[in-house]
């Protein structure tokens, strides 16, 4: 009826890690997509809880049994779908001691080291990928983990929206005249913020692409032009190092000069690709970002960190803490007071936090800075061959050039074939992609930067991908693209 | 240079568990309240980034030497301030296992045993608490695990406004004339979710409370005529079961005619004392709730399960899809596209989540619904020891009657003295306990739901306690209260 002791902890906690290193072994093996349909993993659940105790082998039984038929596998080397979400060991062993010391890091009192290493882990990073300095926590600026780059986005779009209406929009509310800019490419997390925000759909522009899907400059000052024309006021832009369907760079300098002469908040969004600036030879995509009011990446997709861990970068802290600072009697405690501490719960949408800094340090000791920029190179290195063998290939095409680690390729035989060769793919389970549209063009995306991947899953990928085109081919009329 | 064999990660991985079960152990002897500066942990930091990888015993050694000493111990059983994060051995596995699979539950397709044992435990949760089946997920309405309450109050804010404005705010933006409701008592989550929702702090009423600390609906019925009167739109009550300072418990069912006779979305805040439901004699505190639109608890602070998984639970789903909800290219899949499955990230603020409710799964079967119902009874009965232990002291007295497992009092010395001795003990570090105001009163908190907390444990707070105030009274000359 009680709590495990110590001792059934330990055995327990020993079999749940042979238990995890056992599945990332063997990963591999498995259908990349879960193979379930909907209901099946509640179909094998009791509908009501138990009355009394289980033992905790009945749950590991189950979790074998129930739950990893009904898991699409993130940590496989065959995952080539969306972005990676890397949950790499030694950020397993962070994580796990996140948990046992179970501490609530929302102010800097409820734990001083949570704070002070997560502040002392976001300069780390402005080090490791040679960020502008005013992001250093020493400046007026400073950096803090999110989640996720929603809540970043989020937070940089409040900040921006309190800075442009001198408050008034945290005291009476929105007022429906603010107008937010990205590109059509952008993440679908500006529009949701822009919904929660009550900036509203219609007041978020999204500007027009050039031929490699990156934001028109030209066109962001036309729409700004417009807008302040009609009498609106344009706050914010979000621009996109590295978009999601293709890893497009909008054109940060361009795009910083017309937010510089409107007065508009930049921020710029490098979820996935940011960690590449690891490696100095992969820094000139951040080209002009000293220029961003703010600045997100996450180190839970191709830095090895497991999810949540999300790092975000303001240049002005006070335009974040106006935006989302409340200090209710509880709450009061004499290091807040004192105002030589940080507490994070100002820098972010809830108040409670974990203790997420532990993992990102541990990554970073385990590989040090030429270690990471490394494991980057390689993936980057696979993703050059991979778009090698589709530029030679006759079947296949390039649908834009690869940016760094993602390829966007489809098969010349058009979109239904394409959709039909993903759909084959994914149901066959050996690998995983996933698609996006380019224009008019269904493209297969293949996102390597999974943390066990290495050249041969590649060579299995595309040998996989060869021959399922080739038998869907066979049993298919032609079709024009 | 590169990621941890298997081999190596179950040897570090077992030293990690030790390392925890020790921790766990011994906590009870480290003082709870982190007695060091700010800055102390920094500079104990190397400044840079490390260049080369390092061996992870280094790693384990400066957690001991540089972290723990930083760490505010929510694990103690001497931890009584704010309210518990209790992170149980057995969560703590499922932590690890949810680390060690690493999966994205953004959509069903991208782990279906993610989203499905969710639902599940959504669904078991209803029947463990007896919420209103109404919230079940084979209804209209249905639950989703979120990271905390602020988060589930800021939803649920969303689509009340959506609602409120047939959709107008997700188009065209906010438009300030929506008013808000909670009592003066509630928790600051409630005002940060109006600031972020472009709804406005002056458009948030906080409600005057009864003597007992509840909102008075009578208050809330004039205020919401007055501004009705005014031309404005009152859409959202926020009630609580349960308030941070004192867990009062607000009238649901006169608040919730009032809901209904205007039209308002009704979210009851029970983040603290939901979980006391278990106990089929402790849920008259839920009287009403039946009428809510949205309810919401954190299992992460009561229910033994860590940080973090709040429960969250609406009548209605459209109204949260409607608010939340957006389908960019790279996300559609079968799955979705047939209707039959959730998608839970349309429920939430950010795109990514964990899989959380692994953790929430295991501590209820490792405890079963009467294990768990029994462990609220105990630290109800140690609250109720403690209380009338202030009852019968002459030096202190009760500030209001105990609500669950949190008492409120003071020193009868009066506002100074009771500052100074909650600073006294903290600074003592065998117990640690914080404050808040009840009107002008200074008033102490003894919160008690720490999952290693014994009778000892409040025995021993309790004669500190006396003997810090009678040490406190011989230094200082008698003040009127």
């Amino acid at each position: 009826m009680s709590h495990l002791t110590s001792d059934e902890f330990r055995k327990y906690g020993h079999q749940v890690v042979d238990w995890i290193a056992q599945y990332l072994e063997e990963v591999e093996s498995r259908p990349v997509l879960s193979q379930l349909e909907p209901g099946d993993v509640r179909d094998a659940l009791p509908d009501a809880p138990p009355e009394d105790p289980e033992p905790f082998e009945a749950v590991m039984e189950d979790l074998n049994r129930v739950i990893l038929p009904g898991i699409t596998h993130w940590q496989s080397p065959n995952f080539f779908a969306y972005f990676p979400t890397n949950s790499s060991p030694t950020s397993i062993l962070g994580e796990m001691l996140s948990a046992g010391l179970g501490v609530q890091g929302m102010l800097w009192a409820t734990s001083p080291a949570c704070t002070e290493l997560e502040t002392h882990m976001m300069d780390w990073l402005v080090d490791l990928l040679a960020l502008p300095e005013k992001f250093r926590s020493e400046t007026q600026g400073g950096g803090v983990i999110q989640d996720s780059a929603s809540s970043a986005t989020l937070c940089a779009l409040l900040a921006a929206r309190e800075q442009a209406t001198s408050g008034a929009s945290n005291e009476s509310g929105a007022k429906g005249d603010l107008v937010a800019y990205s590109s059509s490419q952008a993440h679908s997390s500006i529009e949701k913020a822009c919904l929660i925000a009550g900036i509203g759909r219609q007041m978020l522009r999204k500007i027009e692409v050039d031929e490699d899907f990156a934001m028109s400059s030209e066109a962001l000052e036309r729409a700004v032009r417009r807008d302040i024309e009609s009498g609106l006021k344009p706050f914010f832009v979000c621009a996109a190092v590295g978009t999601t369907s293709s890893m497009a760079i909008d054109p940060i300098p361009e795009i910083a000069e017309i937010c510089r002469k409107h007065g508009l908040w930049l921020h710029v969004d490098a979820a996935m690709a940011g960690t590449a600036a690891l490696c100095p030879e992969l820094r000139s995509m951040h080209r002009g970002i000293e220029q961003a009011d703010s600045y997100t990446f996450n180190p839970h997709k191709w830095m090895f960190v497991n999810f949540d861990c999300n790092a975000f970068f303001v240049d002005d802290r006070q335009a974040l803490l106006n935006a989302l600072s409340i200090l209710p009697e509880y709450l009061r405690n004499q290091a807040t007071a004192s105002g030589q501490v940080i507490d994070y719960r100002d820098w972010q949408i809830s108040l409670g936090r974990r203790f997420r800094a532990l993992k990102l340090w541990m990554v970073i000791r385990q590989h040090g800075r030429e270690g990471l920029a490394q494991l980057v190179r390689e993936h980057v290195q696979l993703a050059t061959e991979f778009e090698a063998w589709i530029h030679d290939s006759e079947a296949f095409e390039l649908v834009v050039p690869r940016q760094l680690n993602l390829v966007c390729f489809r098969h010349r035989r058009g979109n239904a074939f394409n959709e039909q060769l993903v759909e084959r793919l994914n149901r066959d389970g050996r690998i995983y992609l996933t698609h996006t549209k380019l224009g008019d063009i269904y493209t297969l995306r293949m996102s390597i930067g999974q943390w066990q991947t290495k050249a041969e899953h590649i060579e299995q990928a595309w040998q996989l991908i060869q021959r399922t085109a080739e038998d869907l081919a066979s049993e298919t009329p032609t079709t024009t693209p």
